[in-house]
């Protein structure tokens, strides 16, 4: 059993990575392709079927029993669909029955990204040990997913922990998605930078006009900047005190870009805390950044696709 | 098996009820004290220990396998103890241990009401059949419970599901727990009728200044009155929204004194669900009304103490 393996797909709209994972999280083998986002649906999976080949060309693939996939959302686990905003041609795209028929009939586990970062955090990061806990991605956009009772919790379809679309503003902005005052159109990377530059921060002589470039004059003293990153560090405690009020978690960790900013962002973000999740059983939250870096989405994968093996993890841990 | 009974104790700041209850979920016997809400703790208890003593001196009491406790909160499920805001004299006081001595050992499952209210609506309510449901109370103060996975969801201390205090307007008024712009501080009755009343609605002859009169009010045509139940309408549906993006659930079901307004509260939150619930995931979401009426809090504490019954309910309607 500790042969077995895993082969992760970790599918966004500007690479599909591939590996094999052990049951330790090792990865043995990677493999990847640009995704050719921009064209028809058998192209992408085209792209998806090389990276297959390339790792089915191992003597490990023998090892293998089951396949998991990470995709950009929004997916539907129940119909085994995907239909990434940043892949048109992929619209209730059939991926899991393609991949299974492309692996030989292997079992095949989808979720979205956010919910494969998760696992990742769970099984191998910040919060491993932890029963109850909610993982984001704080980027371009902001993504989630849940850990509760101690397992993952992907929901019907796969997207549970979407934490970038709920409103906190209900008066708020319009966000793209149709709502109003959602986390990601306050706290995103891009919305840091917005709201920055229309409060006056102007970028340096290189002008990058990044999330990144507000943090390094949030860090340098500027008060429009660090403004900027307190509203997002509001908005994100907003949102994670009303996750930790519905459902009971522990402890919230945040990767992605935005996260990188460290102090800036962690610091407000801990202060605003304080203001939202404010009845008893949310008051000993903890926030904590994620641990594991860009092969959060292929370990997250190969752990969607072993709760076996992430099982005898936890039993490890807790015994 | 079928003849087992569960013991169920529903604690409210106003009256103590207590219930043999059967699996299928028949009321067997009742009980009942007023709460002595403003007395000392062991004043408190021994209402509790009298409501167990008259079920205890009945001929059924010999097939009581458990004590199922729904009790006003916060509780603290994994501490069995309870802190109910208008009973002052029970400061984390142990009620699980106290309950257990005092029917001679019984297993003690204790949850909030707001979970046993959803319990009741999952087992014989509106959400039955249902895998995965948030089911709210909007009265005096707006609570309530989710079932996720086909399991009603306490979270480690029995207070998950607590969508009255999620804040969806992170810049509104104060809320009395230490937040801003919570769905009770929007949506709650009292503050349904207060909003009416600062706006310029004034009550009938009878001087009623309920939402019940608001909403007879709204039903006669009047704009303030009809706008208030709108603006609660908004935040429910934002809270709602939120709930759904973070956990998948496919069916709200809202109880309580508020929600006997019928179309006046729902037509307005059905409509301002399209706005909040805009991913592909929560569109189909269904909201209504709940049925278990005011035995949802019994009902639900038996429930919540008897996960077998629940079990075998559950098995029977997907069969």
């Amino acid at each position: 059993m500790h042969n077995d393996l895993v082969a992760a797909l970790d599918i966004g709209g500007t690479k599909i990575a591939g590996a094999l994972v052990d049951g330790s999280g090792s990865i043995l083998l990677r493999a990847q392709r640009p995704t050719p986002a921009r064209e028809d649906g058998e192209t992408v999976m085209r792209a998806v079927a090389s990276v297959i080949g390339e790792l089915a060309g191992s003597p490990l693939w023998l090892h293998v029993t089951a396949v998991g996939i990470g995709s950009a959302g929004p997916v539907d686990a129940s119909a085994g669909t995907v239909s990434p905003v940043n892949v048109p041609g992929w619209r209730g795209f059939p991926l899991v029955d393609r991949v299974r028929a492309a692996t030989g009939g292997l079992p095949v586990e989808l979720v979205g990204d956010g919910v494969a970062m998760t696992a990742a955090e769970h099984w191998q990061g910040a919060a491993r040990g932890y029963d109850d806990a909610l993982c984001m991605v704080v980027s371009t956009g902001v993504g989630g997913g849940l850990v509760l009772g101690g397992k993952l919790h992907p929901g019907p379809t796969g997207n549970a922990g979407h934490i970038g679309h709920i409103s906190v503003d209900l008066d708020g902005d319009p966000c793209p998605c149709g709502a109003r005052g959602c986390v990601e159109r306050i706290a995103s990377g891009p919305n840091i930078a917005r709201r920055a530059i229309e409060r006056g921060w102007r970028p340096g002589p290189d002008g990058d006009a990044s999330a990144a470039a507000v943090a390094a004059a949030a860090a340098a003293g500027d008060p429009v900047a660090i403004a900027s990153f307190e509203r997002a560090a509001q908005a994100l405690a907003a949102g994670i005190a009303a996750t930790a009020t519905l459902v009971e978690i522990r402890i919230a960790v945040i990767g992605g870009g935005v996260a990188g900013a460290g102090e800036i962002l962690f610091a407000p973000l801990r202060r605003a805390l304080r203001d939202y999740a404010t009845l008893s059983f949310v008051q000993g939250l903890v926030v904590a950044p994620a641990l594991t870096g860009t092969d959060a989405g292929l370990l997250g994968a190969a752990a969607a696709a072993s709760p076996g093996l992430r099982g005898e993890t936890a039993a490890t841990l807790n015994g």
